[in-house]
């Protein structure tokens, strides 16, 4: 297990790194550091004492035996190429971004070979933004995918699911980078076009009052980061794209029974539908 | 108010039928009659005391000061032609259907003149089907929307009305047969095709380990009732493919955003969605 004196640095105290933060210091370490630019943040965590040193400095990271990136997915590589010389030799390297085939391509390719880098990504993310928002028990709920490439070492994925472990995530899952990004191109990335397609169709909000639960629940999603998103959906176009193509051609063929008035055909994929949605029921 | 000895015969117990029995028993109205082909159907009602007479003979319906027809869409018109023989001079006609356009016009073409009918729809469907799922006390979360046409008479319209409040809906309203179909196309019909058409795109049932709320919210429609939908999307099929259309059009644009890497376009896109879905949240 990761030694509780060991010195764990988070980069960026947002939703995300302030929830790692929180965590860690749930489950006893103390020896936190906290990097971001945003002064207000880091003073919180030091008020907090959820870190005992922190500031905008990168040279912070100096000393680290593990570095947690929660920076955006653009920011991450290239924070690693600007500052990665005051890395400690054999330093654990991991982040929380929530595409990966592109960003472990962005970063290995600056990486010195003297960090252990292993991505992972903690499928908690929510639309609020900040510190404010942070909160580790969100992540006993939620899964925690590790996301190794080959040239991450057996070491590093055990670091990384100690991590997952520490920080009580409800299930920790091993992914490749290429089914890691299919995987979040259908669950997460598809359902939140749609849900930002539906709410830019038209002006619907004179409808409010009508609303039941199903329209809140399919179009929740739709309040959404604006900041991270099309970040996400730029770097894991082709899949993203792909999605959207089938589902916009399932749609099509809907339409075509509806326009042809087939009830049998429109009874079949309600059956399928009804069959398949009820194996994604929480257990 | 209606009077608590009124006759009141419901034609359908099932899941709707039968919360109306149960609502309309809880609020003290003791002589009400049940009308259904399915005897099981029949014998719980009788031996729950919702109703005090019942059976499969539609000649039930005599002496009754009000009929609720909680009959599928295509069978209401169709039960109306064939047994209004028995209704009792000006007795009031209601009906529970979630299409109106289509439905009035059906029964209008076949209606004696001599009865006063207003339709209603309860906005309180659910996947399940039958008597054993009847729980009057979700009417008191739901929608209750009084849908008159040009031949509705103000008493017909203040009755149906009353109904709402006897069975305590949380929200009353009157729209046109039109607004009626075209909210409903869009808060309702669209969402269950998207969640249909989404659990069809393939078989991803293997990523259900990794599935987290914002797919389960998005897709909780996809278990749907086969026999019920496909006609409700048929007689409202018009304003439907119009909201499809709009849909498939919208996602489109989205993809060639994603397509051409335009962040600043997706973000115009995010900041409507955040905006407008807020205004969906519940009161």
């Amino acid at each position: 297990m990761i030694d509780h004196n060991a010195r764990i640095t988070i980069v960026g105290l947002g939703l995300l790194g302030g929830s790692y933060a929180k965590g860690f210091h749930a489950a006893g370490y103390r020896n936190l550091a906290g990097i971001d630019i945003n002064e207000d943040a880091i003073n919180e965590a030091l008020a907090q004492g959820l870190i005992c040193e922190g500031g905008s400095d990168p040279s912070l990271v100096r000393d680290s035996d593990i570095v947690i990136s929660a920076l955006y997915p653009h920011a991450f590589p290239a924070w690693v190429k600007e500052n990665q010389k005051y890395f400690k030799p054999g330093c654990f390297l991991s982040d929380v971004t929530g595409v990966k085939r592109e960003v472990i391509r962005q970063v290995r390719e600056v990486l010195r070979d003297d960090v252990v880098f292993t991505a992972c990504h903690p499928m908690a993310g929510r639309e609020y933004k900040g510190l404010a928002y942070a909160d580790e028990k969100r992540f006993h709920a939620a899964n925690y995918i590790v996301v190794p490439d080959e040239k991450a070492p057996a070491e590093g994925i055990e670091t990384a699911k100690e991590i997952g472990e520490i920080l009580q995530f409800k299930h920790i899952a091993v992914l490749s980078p290429e089914e890691h990004d299919a995987m979040i191109a259908f669950l997460s990335q598809l359902t939140h076009v749609i849900a930002v397609a539906l709410m830019n169709t038209k002006d619907n909000t004179h409808l409010a009052e009508y609303t039941g639960d199903s329209f809140r629940d399919l179009t929740r999603i739709a309040v959404i980061n604006e900041d991270l998103w099309p970040e996400l959906f730029i770097m894991n176009k082709d899949y993203l794209i792909r999605e959207i193509d089938a589902f916009v051609e399932e749609m099509l063929a809907f339409r075509k029974l509806v326009e042809e008035e087939d009830a049998e055909g429109m009874k079949q994929k309600m059956i399928i539908s009804t069959e398949r949605r009820k194996k994604f029921t929480k257990q």
